[in-house]
């Protein structure tokens, strides 16, 4: 059976959807095999087949499923032998919550911090005018008015972030003791702002920086070298 | 076997604590019978046995449990043929996290909110003193200029539960399709609010307003009838 994933594709082919990481670890975590198609904002009909205009896309046979909430939710159903990423009803019910969490509070917060090097240094240049467009028509002001690498900013986001930093000094995981969806969801945020800067916007030491080692050490380090090769 | 919570007390005999709220719920989901021993902040000494000065302190035959959180571990191991609080160890890794979310995103925006109201319609008269100094020691300002009443900051705490409003408008509980511990952290706070204050501070229609009748018609009305007569 072929097993296609359409992601998000930018500049020097990073993979910096924070999205598609969802789908990319919720996959390794169920050990299953699949091909990455890679995506740019310009290329939407490539993804025409899902009757929807958003990546992550999944092609699982001729089950075709869009949105990383659905697909993680479809792959706990359909792969149920393999390694489960919710634990349960309440783990998925809480992990649904953890989804809100990270796109409502935590993506707002970083996007402010983040989202002129996202235009810089991960953003294809077929994709520049696009991104551009459309962001700062959303904001009201220019990527880089929203967005001035103010230290205030990544101040703000760390008091956003706080109570998972907490949970995190005192479990290995924000899923308990062994990484589930939750941890991908956050994770796949770390990724875009990896991909986007150096600069230290999230915490890489402390109670969080050992979890992110651990996170980029799951299978076989698997975040490092798959995917975004430069981020 | 004995079974004794020990929780804050407040003026007119209200419970409003929400950290002893969530024990209450935790002991209703087992369905465990428990004997209240009310505590007010100027009455440790009633707890001095537990070797610490915070409720809710339960007893439990000849164990002694303080902290919330701990305690809701506890039941869930010692009970495990009751209704389970976690749903297994990912839905525990979880619960714990929205432990913290609560206690560091929500309680802050919500002592804004209503501690000016705490203070009179809550604390016992023979508590106001020691609840005054203790909070505007800690607050640096007065109890009136730290909690003005302002839309603003209830605003703000919507803002800041915005991710768990989202979650009811697609599950029932947070814990997904049935109550769990997760549900009753946040529920204790709304019970705070309720017998602080009269104004709408947490919004009661739509997903929330929904999922506050469901919590309030647990366990026969509980939450309505117990502890907390006028809140």
């Amino acid at each position: 059976m072929t097993r296609t994933l359409y992601e998000l594709q930018g500049q020097d082919d990073k993979r910096f959807s924070p999205f598609c990481w969802r789908t990319r670890m919720a996959l390794a975590h169920k050990g299953l095999e699949a091909t990455f198609e890679p995506v740019q904002f310009s290329q939407k009909d490539k993804i025409a087949f899902s009757n929807q205009k958003l990546v992550p896309v999944l092609r699982d046979g001729e089950t075709v499923i869009a949105d990383s909430w659905t697909i993680a939710c479809y792959l706990e159903d359909k792969y149920p032998d393999a390694a489960s990423l919710f634990g349960g009803s309440v783990g998925q019910g809480l992990a649904r919550n953890m989804n809100f969490w990270v796109d409502m509070s935590i993506h707002p917060a970083l996007a402010r911090v983040i989202v002129a090097d996202t235009f810089d240094n991960a953003i294809d240049t077929a994709d520049q005018v696009y991104f551009r467009e459309s962001r700062e028509s959303r904001f009201g002001m220019t990527l880089e008015e929203f967005s001035p690498r103010s230290d205030a900013d990544v101040s703000k986001l760390q008091n956003v972030l706080s109570p998972a930093i907490a949970t995190l000094n005192v479990q290995p995981f924000l899923s308990g003791d062994a990484p589930a969806y939750a941890d991908y969801i956050l994770f796949g945020t770390v990724k875009w702002a990896a991909a986007s800067t150096d600069r230290i916007v999230f915490p890489n030491d402390g109670p969080f920086g050992a979890w992110l080692i651990r996170m980029y050490d799951l299978f076989d380090g698997y975040a490092r070298t798959s995917g975004a090769a430069a981020a």
